[in-house]
């Protein structure tokens, strides 16, 4: 039996807390979330396992964690490096393995050297393992992409896109993608970071980066308003016509100044309102190339919950450091 | 620098000692190649290199590997585990890694169980891997399957078909899969065992059970003439209309009385001949469901010499034992 510990209870860790409790060879051993509210709750109240478990959320998640010894700690948090780093270090110091679903943690190599070698050396010296991962980054627009370029001969360039419909998301999604924003307010927003679009494509790129043994030497990214023409309505916003239905974010990788890798990711309400279908694509120009669709898109959240979940067998098994998905085995579904 | 080693001087093994020959980072030390008139003469010639390129095709392999001491030797040959086993512990045997595309390497753990545990413990004798694969077991209907299933939170069932085009192959593969053949021919073919349909669809099942953690009871393979409306001509055969264009070979994994793997590889000549296009597909039935399709399908030929050769730095550096492409990192195309 695994033993996980989950921190941080919002849709994605209560998603993750209800599938490890599923899972025959993973138990649930604890749980903490920042909201005092959910503190000295039975997890399964506050994580909807429709009655309780038996486990408490902590208010103290590093003595907690002391206690329990968890095999894996789940963190689901923050998106950011600078929001998880401290958590980050907490788990590992506590001899935990941690697997993270914050996006700049996917790859942070990078974009975060001093943070991803700080982390690095620490699981080292405890002998455990720290994996970022996620549907995207982690999956969709990298490691599948990665995985695919393993029947080619060559790779010339990398194209990919990812439609998806945001429409279940809540407010916070809303507001940080601008949806039901005038394009004026939205310009406003980019400029002053309360709009920011997707997170994550400057660790895909990197990440696939690595794997081909290319140096990227720029990054460009763009965030265009997506302008609806027609009314769309969500459950937690209405686009009117003219107003934002999302954030159009691209970015391009550059080698010796041409574009090797290009990703798209239009992040909209009901794109289905102006006949955009969701859905992945990835497009490989090499020998051979290769054109991949997934219709619908892979949906985001139970994506991220279920990789998430489904990497804890890997995680306990893998060799100490901050790993990504380019080092571990395929990931897998495991049901036993 | 890995130092490599080619066994198998065919279609594949030449595709992959010329794909050796451009990559930084590998070097070609040796070849072998049991046609006597290949012995001798510098690979550069055999492989159409376009040039000599100083390393010799020898005629006794083992003395051979021992004097070259490869870091990896790609084996390119049979297909069946009894053509290559004997092969494979000469290779085991010299001390070095190897790569076979051996359809029935590719997950022999169930179907061959003797020699599986032979292989694995003489390369965990020798500190050594065996890694099975190719584009087909090892990819389309398998690995990439499983890593598909990464984002499911429960798999119910699996669908994969294959939809490829044979015109470019030579007459072997003609023969094998009954193109060209009356349908009694076809019928007689299967019967006395001279025409086989696709070898490995029994591993790629095995690998994909093992993957999820389930146990199949059952596994049916199904063979049916693809018996052509048109006239049909590829290089090395014509199909006349009534004739047989190739093999529809199916493959039904049971889990407790029920279907949940189901594969479908129909391989003929010129299927755009009635319409049919070629492409890879898998679906899975499950929490979510995913469809994905790529189009045209991955080529064979090509995608198992790349695969094959993207393999080696993954294979240079992994745990000694009998590996499959579950236990490997994502495969990459690696250039540098």
């Amino acid at each position: 039996m695994i033993k996980v510990f989950q921190w941080g209870l919002g849709a994605m860790g209560g998603g993750m807390a209800r599938l490890v409790r599923e899972r025959p060879g993973l138990v649930l051993v604890g749980a903490f979330d920042r909201r005092v509210e959910f503190q000295g709750r039975d997890l399964g109240e506050v994580a909807a396992f429709g009655g309780r478990c038996g486990v408490c959320v902590c208010s103290d998640p590093l003595a907690e964690l002391q206690k329990c010894k968890p095999d894996v700690t789940l963190l689901a948090t923050g998106s950011y490096v600078k929001d998880v780093y401290a958590d980050l270090k907490c788990i590992l110091n506590a001899g935990s393995n941690c697997i993270t679903i914050a996006e700049e943690m996917a790859y942070a190599w990078q974009s975060h050297p001093q943070e991803a070698h700080d982390l690095d050396a620490l699981a080292h010296r405890r002998g455990i393992t720290l994996l970022g991962t996620g549907v995207n980054p982690g999956f969709v627009l990298d490691a599948l992409v990665v995985m695919l370029s393993g029947v080619c001969g060559r790779v010339d360039s990398i194209f990919a896109s990812r439609v998806n419909d945001l429409s279940p998301f809540g407010p916070t999604v809303m507001r940080t993608q601008g949806v039901g924003a005038t394009p004026e307010a939205f310009a406003a927003g980019l400029e002053n970071g309360t709009i920011v679009g997707h997170i994550g494509f400057r660790q895909s790129m990197d990440m696939m980066a690595a794997a081909l043994g290319w140096m990227l030497d720029d990054i460009q990214e763009e965030r265009q308003p997506i302008i609806s023409r027609t009314q769309r309505i969500a459950p937690h916003v209405r686009v009117e016509p003219g107003q934002v239905a999302g954030c159009r974010h691209m970015a391009r990788g550059l080698c010796s100044g041409k574009v090797v890798i290009e990703l798209e990711h239009p992040q909209q309400v009901c794109p289905e309102a102006e006949n955009m279908a969701t859905g992945d694509m990835i497009r490989i120009q090499g020998d051979p190339s290769i054109e991949m669709h997934i219709h619908p898109e892979i949906p985001g959240g139970k994506a991220t919950v279920n990789l998430a979940v489904n990497m804890i067998p890997a995680v306990a098994a893998a060799r100490p450091g901050l790993l990504s998905m380019l080092e571990l085995p395929i990931p897998r579904m495991t049901q036993g």
